[in-house]
């Protein structure tokens, strides 16, 4: 029995890194195809969010049969209903992905992002990336240094997201409408998507030290 | 055994109509605040945000007992997890709450949303306002009617939504960048505010009827 319910956690454990993996594809071509208006690959990211979708089911649906079927008590129900939380949030990190895709189909063939900004966005896509790539990592290996590193990411997410309505606000912005707009969304976008990640890296924080942080986000 | 799990979903049940009317009293009060500029008001609903985001963590310890102590299978496994998932909207309704108060009092002494958006705020704050209060309802009474009537309103703030974008790129849009900044975010806020809603609805109707809705959002 238990070496069974050992291989139902490992499985879910690598049905997480799997997730993870696609949100992570997901969030590099998105951020890619928003810089270089490239139409094929934002509708790529935006038809593949539903592979997401149906794995953050798959998951779920096999956390809730754990539970029946195994009835796990202490750190093994920690592990069950965290990966419920996470799967979420990393569900919620793919469809933040599928949005930044479906502004840059929206604007094509212009650049949704102006010029004046293209530097902004470059450094968050960056810090997009790395921070989908350590949530990567850490659900494989538990390191938890790198969830310190997804909270300084997050952090530069959050700056930069500032650093847009500096610019939007500072007196010198000349956009259009529609820049300012796709401008205030997609900054949104990508400063949600590091607090997704943030959240996810608490919770694997906690599972492998019992210590949740108190002003953990909840998965949102 | 039997007599206190019973007791014990009772109270989880209560809970969460508890939690939702915390939500239904922050949106209306965000929503007030918005459309007079009332800055205590703001003030106030950004301070209760951390009530309901503490009821959260409550109930979700609360569920993760009751999944130790009564190892529940069946439907009252679906419906401890249901209610972890409702939880984590119901937080996140009262996060969007919070951003349309912090949005206001970052305004003060002015109106956030101008004048020539007035009216579809209204609406939108009024559709959000039946949208809290029937969700508390529906978790109260288990009338899935309400359900649908949710949806409804969602597909209107879903609407509105889009009238905010008519209006900021119809050409006849006059504002400054920052009026363009607080509508477009305001109008997103709303419209998620709906999604979750119907989040929890359709978690209530699968408990009921036992058939989850296809393409239901995930408790984002």
């Amino acid at each position: 029995m238990r070496d069974i319910f050992d291989a139902e956690l490992t499985q879910l454990g690598e049905d997480l890194v799997a997730m993870s993996a696609r949100v992570e594809r997901a969030v590099t071509n998105a951020g890619v195809a928003l810089l270089t208006a490239d139409l094929p690959l934002a509708e790529s990211v935006i038809a593949d969010d539903l592979g997401i979708d149906a794995m953050e089911r798959d998951l779920d649906e096999r956390c809730v049969l754990l539970l029946a079927q195994q009835q796990p008590v202490a750190t093994d129900l920690r592990i069950v209903v965290s990966a419920l939380r996470m799967s979420a949030s990393l569900e919620r990190m793919g469809d933040l992905a599928r949005h930044v895709a479906q502004v840059t189909r929206g604007r094509y063939p212009r650049h949704a992002v102006p010029q004046s900004l293209s530097g902004t966005f470059t450094e968050m896509h960056d810090a997009a990336v790395r921070v989908a790539r350590r949530t990567t990592t850490l659900l494989e290996n538990h390191d938890i240094a790198l969830a310190e590193s997804i909270e300084t990411d997050d952090d530069l997410l959050d700056e930069l997201h500032e650093d847009t309505f500096t610019a939007l606000l500072g007196g010198s912005w000349a956009g259009t409408a529609q820049e300012t707009v796709d401008v205030t969304l997609l900054g949104r976008y990508y400063e949600r998507f590091g607090d997704h990640a943030v959240s996810v890296a608490r919770r694997v924080t906690y599972l492998v030290t019992g210590a949740l942080s108190e002003d953990a986000p909840t998965p949102a």
